[in-house]
């Protein structure tokens, strides 16, 4: 939803129903609201008395499911259904979830949202020993792990599979019989459990996705834990007793939707903290504040309100972006053509603006910003960041994998502020991002995941280890 | 952009450029920049040395020139263009702009943005002429009325020809060897003027558009003028004397981007403004000031700085919902499926909450969306209206034809109030926005067109004077 | 049909149906069976208790149609229909047929097989008395010439609208209370009128489309009649004295579908015919008879019967040749890629051929086929052309309108012969021609239409005299 | 090509070449020649230098690569290719072939015509092994086996694979260094070895694919046979020497290209021998011979040439069928609406017909055609059926696998002949099929497969055996 002007990719939304008779319904609205979380592909896997069906296509969700005769043939009361983020270049059918497997004895759904750290070891070790994979994505591994557990029953074939899968994952899996989710002993990516009226259960990337279906909030799931819901209610395990939350700290600053709550706290109010925050760890005098459409406006309305400068209306964002294929040639560029943001000039011209922005990853957009602001009469542009420098890659689902990418891994403050051309420039500090979004856990940073900001992985890498080494020699 | 939770339609926006060698991609991203008036179809006619090629068809612009070699083949360095808005049901081709006519002496692009009070006649009279319409649209009129023009030159017929038409109307007419724009003798739509650095001029429906390309204002079209642009320059005609301005105040309440200046004033400043003065005329204690996104957030936060209560982000817009053809089952409704707008609970759960929309048409929306924020637990919903009563339609361009829609020409505030389940209504006055507007022409109502709140039309109603007295009766 | 390995183009097909209550859908299947006749665009207008609707586009009829509930919405029980044939290069969705008018005081569906020699004096001079027309096609003009009739009955100003027209025309007219059907002076295009049990009328270019849906054959419409259908029956009327029967002959040779009759002549008999006068005009010995496919079987068994030479399947043409948008290098052609007709070599390799065609335009197709006999091992080519050679270019409807496309208004049957590297060649004389066919009409050329093969017009050429002469310099 | 009017389907063709530059447009062109074998969905895979790749989809060959971009995306000098029959309901992309699986140590891409006869239990005992399988279709089944082979040398796991799997099977396989194509030790399915002119080996189905691209035909593919292209050359080997030839005949009665030769044996002169033996073993008094498009009209001619009747057109088909997706009403129906058929009436018409087709499945279609005929005028309709009549269900690679909808199965001649509405009706003998293909093999059936005709299959039918009995009992 928030995510298109700058170059930070999640890693899918993922969405499932248990005793609704329209579930394939359900779970398209449900998935209509986690769209922003993946834009690259969609599918629905829904379970009729027992007999899975499925429908996945590259696209929006809209796109996948614009006739209505597909959902209808999505008959059953259960169902899941999944969101997949766009990467360049690798836009085959064949990786779009949920997966739907069908083995003599038992028909599967699967989908997956996150990033194993261990994938390719797995993958290799499994081929070695004859397994056929599909498609790239480290989905199907845990399928291939459930079906050579050597395990009698299913779940506890399932909890063997868990229990090999390392990094960042929330698995939705639908069964003949059952619909499971499962969520990584640290808790990276958000899963919550919520009830509808009719006392269907249903488990959701974000609570933004129950509250569009009217479903009540039961809980999180927490990390290492197994949910199983049948016709005989919801049951919860441990599959793993090595947890440690490190909620993923991207998700609260940038990533899930302002109207969404994980591990209790509202992401929007969060938001508004850390430009309180920001508004007295640097502080600065102008005539407005401003933030960047549509991720950074809580932020900017709280440093607004902490600071006491008025909040103004200062970037609009042309909300018809997404599916714009011309793109201007390099003579227009130099012109001026701009597709997705413009400075508000009546409002700009002749004031020193403070723009807030969430994080900055490679510099180009907020570099592009200020020169809008300035061109269009602005006379100062002080810039605040909602977060600390980006100075890691992430290996348990965001996109940036080297950090190459990123400008803080390389540049000062100081250098950074040159580059972008702005007045000044300041980022949060660790404490005051921890302190704004303010969970409640016993355990490093509180819960969350900082490893992009300091370094500090809560697990080990696996097959990214080498990866990370050669990154930190770049 | 602004304008998807709301019943309220814009009748297009025109696009021109006379002068650039890429004059096809310019037009194409200028209108991009004026989607939100229109999503119907899009077209663009070029003049390459002469000859008139175009291309329209139904949808987005985006998806209209979804394929590169489409604009490729639109060569030339002229270009008129056109966005055109949606109406249900009457979806033909045939009534996309712009419209090219191929005559055996002439080649002709034409525009038009706004809507015809004598159209009905005037198409009567010219078939009983033998005239023969090609579409349902207003537009093929004025080509008619040229080319039946008895004088000889051909800017004399064209002056001749808007003449005759009555109304609201910005025409773009694109011929051999000039580009001609005209405005009706009241004003009622926008259309600004500009240069690009290379010297072409530009024409466009709002001044966003200027900026989006990187072109410099010149100066607004006024109010019966017709202005010619070709290799010689520019020159601007008055095609009559009887002028009265009365700019549609509504451009400035909901239409416009809010980065467009019209006649001067910054639109989101006038929104601002309008939020400041109800914070004054409708003073009410409570928690927070929340704003219906996105065309109400100027106001929302022009009030919350008034009043000096927090603004905050009750509500959030699902971006993802112009293309979403599947629709929930009544059943799920009931239980609470909803794809474009969220509230916060974590923000106004047990809030006192004021609620800034910027107008009420039927009154359903507001229900809805007070509902929404009592059922995400919000305490007291006070819903303050930046603009006055919608009373009376309109027949220059907006789709509001009949009495029978408007809540507020059948009930009093109280029992608006009542019908939307809010805790306390206000409307701005009429005076209050003329003021917050703060146009600058010697004219009624400072130079705006009010009719829709007052009845006080600026030109007789022509076609339409018997429908507005069976409205009055109803 | 049978015109992909030609460049021989047909100019459309019609059909309308009167009196039965799924007419949208009759008109489809009658348009099924005339799609050799188009195949760029296709369209069908309803009359729905006096109220007119279409549906029009680009592509095939299965395409223009392939949502079936386009179909539905076209409800009513009288319909007319179109197919038009594919030009390069013009295909705007303007000029699909059949057009639909609305006026304030009437609407018309009109539809329009033939090529009008007025046509371009025409339009200029209602052009300048102010006429706006929106196509390239000739079509428009009838309507234009009905609207400004001083006459006061509507089927008084058709007629003389039909007076006004020149040149080869098959017209379907559709209005609120009756359906209108009229042909040339000369009958250049076939019409032929059906009944089907329900006692709906229907009338269509081919008598294929009558069998298709049906229909008993009633009689053909002929030269200068305007046939009147409506509730009270069918009314036959002769708009015009001055009538000269001289049908199309290229109808019977080559496009016509072998299952319609013309004239009351079936065309597979008349096609046979020719192949069996040609064995008698120019006999050869050799090992066996082939025809390229489709269009010239049932010559080549014609010929095959009447020499007593068993008649093989010598060539395969590909059916799925008609999509196909890959074209092969040069380097592939040279290798021998050869994607729409292929050679038997099982059946030619070491043998004596004659190959009988329906016709040679411009050499090129000719001379790809006997090198492809050659290539696959034919010892001798005799190639036998089932009509006389094609030297004059087409005014009424055929897509040759130029001589410099045709081969044999250049060279010498000898000269002929070489460039298409065969062993011998010879066409059917137009005394064989005539004979062959057999028309019972008292008229020059037996009521057949031969000037292509012998510049003898039937008609003053108007706007085309001048190509006419120019091209004969050429 | 031939089959549209039938209820026989052909199971897939399959292309592959190695050593051209543009291997994936020479694998277009042959595939497009072998369009008839598989209507369903087609795709290539290329080998760039030991990197594969490829693109697969539903639909004709053309439209899967309607975008040229996506065949220039297909680099490299080697290339397979496969079109896939249509099935009704299980369209979806995951069946489409070729299949590309890539490892960590090898990548390989997999294209399969034919049906195993114990796929059911291998896929079975693979998936208790652990195996997951992605498709609906036999065909990845191979794959599982090779990587699951003890062999250290590649081609001895092919060669072990190829022992395992039953029934009828033609492979082509494309590894980083070789082509490999393997036919089941009975040779069911036809699969011929060309050479082009730049010394590039080409694989096919039928031999009209090298005629398409100019290759020189080499030799067959025998049953039992390896065959392994690199750039070293070519090697053929024999995986198993318990061989014995038992060609499909129905590939010489319906399925092949006219053009095409299998086992030496052209299939036009196959199949007018079949007419001729037909004449002689059935003969009868009548007026002319007609043959079914168009897959009987070769044995037409045979029968009209030995009989000495008159072979005329009687039938036309109309070529634009495939996309037809409008349906006649039952209505309709009944008055007659024909869509793909039209008998000519000018033809048979108070005629005594002899009407010749290939085969009788259900007996459907041709009492249809015998109506349809008898409807236009015929005063006599003889059928005479090229082949025995179809007793038994296929397992190797033809889509009847049950008795029930055979009518042969179940009524006798003169039943079937009432049946279908025809004066007299007669098959050919076993015999005269037998002598009319010609085959030159010692073994039963001159090395035909005759199964369908006398239920003398020539393996065990493994899963199927149960099928089968079930299906004698019905």
């Amino acid at each position: 939803m928030f995510n298109e002007v700058k170059s930070l990719n999640e890693e899918c939304g993922v969405f499932g129903v248990w005793g609704h008779p329209d579930a394939a319904r359900v779970t398209y609205f449900g998935l209509h609201s986690l769209q922003h979380r993946g834009q690259e592909g969609a599918g629905i896997v829904t379970n009729d008395a027992g007999k899975l069906n499925g429908h996945r296509d590259l696209g929006l969700l809209a796109e996948v499911f614009s006739d209505e005769r597909v959902l209808q043939r999505l008959t059953g009361d259960a169902a899941i259904g999944h969101v997949r983020y766009a990467t360049a270049g690798n836009g085959s059918v064949d990786n779009i979830q949920p997966f739907l497997f069908k083995f003599f004895d038992q028909q599967i759904g699967l989908a997956h949202n996150g990033n194993l750290t261990n994938a390719k070891s797995l993958r290799k070790s499994l081929e070695e020993a004859g397994a056929i994979f599909h498609s790239n994505s480290d989905t199907e591994i845990l399928m291939h792990l459930i079906r050579r557990s050597e395990e009698t029953l299913f779940m506890d074939r399932v909890k063997e599979a868990l229990n090999q899968v390392k990094g960042g994952f929330a698995y939705l899996l639908l069964t003949e019989n059952a619909m499971i989710a499962a969520l990584d002993p640290n808790g990276f990516r958000p899963l919550s459990i919520g009830k509808m009226v009719n006392g269907a259960y249903v488990v959701a990337s974000e609570t933004c996705a129950l509250e569009v279906i009217g479903a009540e909030f039961i809980r999180d799931v927490r990390p290492g834990e197994v949910v199983i819901i049948d016709d005989a209610g919801i049951q919860i395990e441990q599959y793993t007793q090595e947890v440690q939350p490190a909620i993923c700290s991207m998700e609260f600053i940038y990533f899930a939707r302002p109207d969404s709550n994980i591990a209790g706290v509202n992401v929007h109010r969060a938001r508004k903290n850390m430009g309180r925050r920001l508004a007295k760890e640097a502080p600065i005098e102008a005539d407005m504040v401003i933030g960047v459409p549509n991720s950074s406006l809580s932020a900017a309305s709280g440093y607004a309100e902490a600071s006491g400068i008025p909040y103004e209306l200062g970037l609009v964002k042309n909300q018809y972006i997404a599916r714009t294929f011309i793109q201007p040639t390099q003579e227009l560029r130099e012109q001026g053509v701009r597709m997705k943001l413009s400075a508000v000039r009546g409002v700009v011209e002749g004031k020193r603006v403070i723009l807030v922005d969430d994080s900055i990853v490679r510099g180009t957009t907020s570099r592009r910003i200020v020169q809008l602001l300035k061109e269009a009469g602005a006379k100062e542009v002080h810039v605040r960041i909602g977060s600390p420098p980006l100075r890691y890659p992430c290996f348990y689902g965001i996109d940036i994998q080297t950090r190459k990418e990123l400008i803080a891994a390389k540049y000062t403050e100081a250098e950074i502020c040159e580059k972008i051309e702005a007045d000044s420039l300041a980022f949060l500090s660790e404490d005051g991002l921890i302190e704004a979004i303010g969970l409640d856990f016993d355990a490093p940073y509180s819960g969350l995941c900082m490893a992009y900001f300091n370094g500090d992985y809560p697990t080990p890498l696996y097959d990214y280890e080498e990866n990370y080494l050669a990154s930190l020699a770049e």
